[in-house]
């Protein structure tokens, strides 16, 4: 490759930026990717993982395999530190990256409103890691009570508190309302899981508020007809070890998992840009940062208004329309400048920085990004949920089903979706969820995690890996 | 039930146990079923699970779910801390279980020779915990080559050293092989996986010794073909990080694997019984503690010699036959003894333990354990593999095949039976390894880890859980 081809870092393998690069394959461009991890997350199926009903492996696919044949991808794991805009380096612990265009697609984290010490007790569901935690920490709430109703030979009630009734919320509310109920009852000899209440608590009026009204009725619904106790204008203001105060009450509560804010990626601070309340870039038409260009910001870090100045929505298709614009604006661009430089025939090509300035009022810039809404969609438990696809309104099985064809269908891998399906056939047959698995260090279990219920806390001492032949000894 | 019904407690949920289990599900008997993990492990495949084959939901399943319809078995998570054979009960971290049977299935750990300090260098493979962290060691070993490559220009080697020349040495080597010369090959753009070196050291003078010689050097021939460097009469003498000395001579390393040795579950010395050098019980015939004839170690706890002379294999079909033949004693006694009780028509029954005695000349007695040999398998990475049943020997795709059948077949639930078939016919067709992922805390890289080899020691400080918002936002 000789120097004059255009150098693109991305920063993320999300939505955003993986279909960025997809669109980048095989084009007169040289990509890197960067991610923290080696893999892809397919985050509207983490709260499946969260909830054993699919494995960490079946939502998640190496991105390095994603891109084994397009050998103009370079993927590289590992972390950035921050950005260097005005010599156009991306910045890592140990080394610099120089970029012809820069695409920002970190995505966001939870966000708990100034009550970060909330964080360790409420964990949020962003990665793998939150999901097996939150699995283990539900599978474990029923273990701790068997337990002690057999030792003490006295029944505590088994609460699971969902905060915040988007969708995540409400999914993981018909997920552990139908475990609960369903999966784990008749497993258990001196506890009777199905005794377990599970609670959604959510601030405002009513739950998925992004929706219409009859919508948000017909899921509140049908998640009581699942088991949830769902509370609308419930505030949350305090929460401790085992207990939640919303209002001026509180609730005894085994498991709270927090799906009530999101914020987006520190990195964008880092991008000297205007920002919005939720850390989000405001980005010009065409997603760039102002002043720059040749940095794009895509997927939950980018603040964008839609037409009816709506703000764009944080999910999937938002990322990957925004990811594949900020692509196709940067091929236009290398593509109306390679054949200025045919045309003029005058070699060295310049750099694409200096070259692409007169192209700036070109068509390819003149075009800002504009969401196409293809609807929404939420499932609440088993074959039951809603959707909102322009004027039409779907609910209960229906809804449900489009909602598994959509998710399945966008599922990176093919192997992945037909192995999804097989799960989900299997589960729905059988009434089982097979990733039924306490894994993490605290998978052999140790006295004060099943005794003590403050080593469910995971900021206390960690114990050491399991893989350490001294603790299988102990 | 009444206080009459034998009270049965069985430590571990291994094969030993859970087939144990199995025969006493739905009799006339309470059991208690014990283990530290609320999964059954299949420990064959684990090397599998550790290179990147199959998920961890796929060989392990919820121990409470394969008992859920048997009424009279209860499962305990918690963990034993001893034993009080004089009043028959077992100890917990606080509380005691009184029982009438007790059968101890806990199973073995890894071996070290006295060097226990080279555990967290060269991790062995037993757990699920064990098995995902020498896949992160697999995976990561090739990420911080590329990026050693990229930022330093020099290509470093790439060594993978399995100590040990058993089964699970064996197939790790292959696997392994297969995952740098095949799997990973192009997924890199700064190295060349196909040139990483994967070596396997045998101190004896043929690698699967328990096999006849013919089948050894097949093995050998096989595991050469896929690219493992088979080294015999190779005796380590010192393990440190990165580096392995065997003889006088001494190789880097930058992933090492130790699969040299086993010792039995600790909990063989709570029993003041005799124990071999390995620290397995020596059982009388009928695999009871010698003066306690309610007590049973079955599985690779128990010391048993066959027929020949030779001791029981520490393999999955022994602990099942072992598990099997004391609960069909246990039913014997009772059952003998019920109708004894309903001849004499004398309530109330009297209880097992005075009740037995005078049974303990019966057949059911009488009859000591045999083990059956129904042949043995060791697989060698993609359709390879020896056997050796009865006077057939099979070497290659047939023995491979073999191999597979009866994994499968025996893979504890339905579900994952199909599920490992397709994950491997799919494999198989597409030379893909699906569960390729970096998880664990250690999912998303830190620096040090990709920079500083040390961070690969799990001994060294533990990252905290990446399920905390301030790791996220760091």
């Amino acid at each position: 490759m000789t120097a004059t081809i255009p150098r693109v870092v991305i920063v993320g393998g999300g939505f955003g930026g993986l279909y960025a690069a997809r669109k980048l394959a095989r084009k007169p461009v040289r990509v890197t990717l960067i991610d923290r991890k080696n893999h892809h997350t397919f985050q509207p199926l983490l709260y499946q993982v969260a909830t054993a009903g699919l494995s960490p492996g079946e939502i998640a696919h190496p991105i390095r395999a994603i891109f084994k044949h397009s050998k103009n991808i370079e993927v590289l794991l590992d972390e950035v530190t921050g950005f260097d805009l005005a010599h156009r380096q991306v910045l890592l612990h140990d080394d610099r990256l120089a970029y012809d265009y820069l695409i920002v697609a970190a995505g966001a984290t939870h966000a708990y409103f100034g009550h970060e010490n909330w964080a360790p007790i409420a964990p949020g569901l962003k990665t793998l890691e939150d999901a097996t935690e939150i699995r283990r920490r539900i599978l474990l709430a029923f273990e701790i009570a068997e337990r002690r109703a057999r030792l003490e030979r006295k029944l505590e009630p088994i609460n699971f508190v969902i905060v915040g009734g988007g969708p995540t919320g409400v999914e993981l509310a018909g997920a552990v309302a139908e475990i609960a109920h369903r999966v784990v009852a008749g497993n258990f000899r001196s506890i009777d899981p199905s005794r377990a209440r599970v609670i959604l608590l959510e601030a405002g009026p009513r739950v998925l508020p992004s929706y219409t009204e009859d919508l948000s009725h017909s899921a509140e619904r049908q998640l009581r007809t699942l088991g949830v106790e769902v509370m609308d204008n419930c505030m949350v203001t305090g929460v401790e070890l085992n207990r939640i105060h919303f209002g001026d009450s509180s609730l005894e509560a085994s498991v709270i998992l927090w799906a009530a804010g999101v914020a987006a990626s520190p990195l964008g601070k880092m991008l000297d840009a205007p920002l919005d309340r939720a850390g989000r870039v405001l980005v010009e038409a065409d997603l760039t940062v102002p002043g720059h260009p040749e940095v794009f910001i895509v997927g939950d870090m980018a603040s964008v208004k839609q037409a009816d100045g709506k703000p764009v929505p944080g999910v999937a298709p938002a990322a990957i329309q925004m990811g594949e614009f900020a692509a196709q604006t940067i091929l236009d661009e290398v593509a109306g400048q390679t054949q200025r430089v045919r045309a003029t025939d005058r070699p060295p090509a310049p750099t694409p920085a200096t070259a692409r300035k007169p192209s700036l009022g070109a068509p390819a810039r003149g075009a800002g990004f504009h969401y196409f809404d293809k609807g929404s969609l939420a499932t609440i438990g088993r074959n039951a949920g809603i959707a909102q696809i322009g004027r039409l309104h779907l609910t209960g099985l229906i809804a449900w089903l489009a909602w598994l064809l959509v998710h399945v269908f966008f599922l990176i891998g093919f192997r992945n979706r037909l192995q999804v399906i097989w799960e989900w056939g299997w589960a729905y047959l059988r009434y089982q969820k097979g990733a039924r698995l306490i894994t993490g260090n605290s998978d052999s279990i140790t006295p004060d995690e099943v005794h003590d219920e403050t080593r469910r806390e995971p900021t206390l001492e960690i114990p050491a890996p399991a893989s350490m032949p001294e603790r299988k000894a102990s």
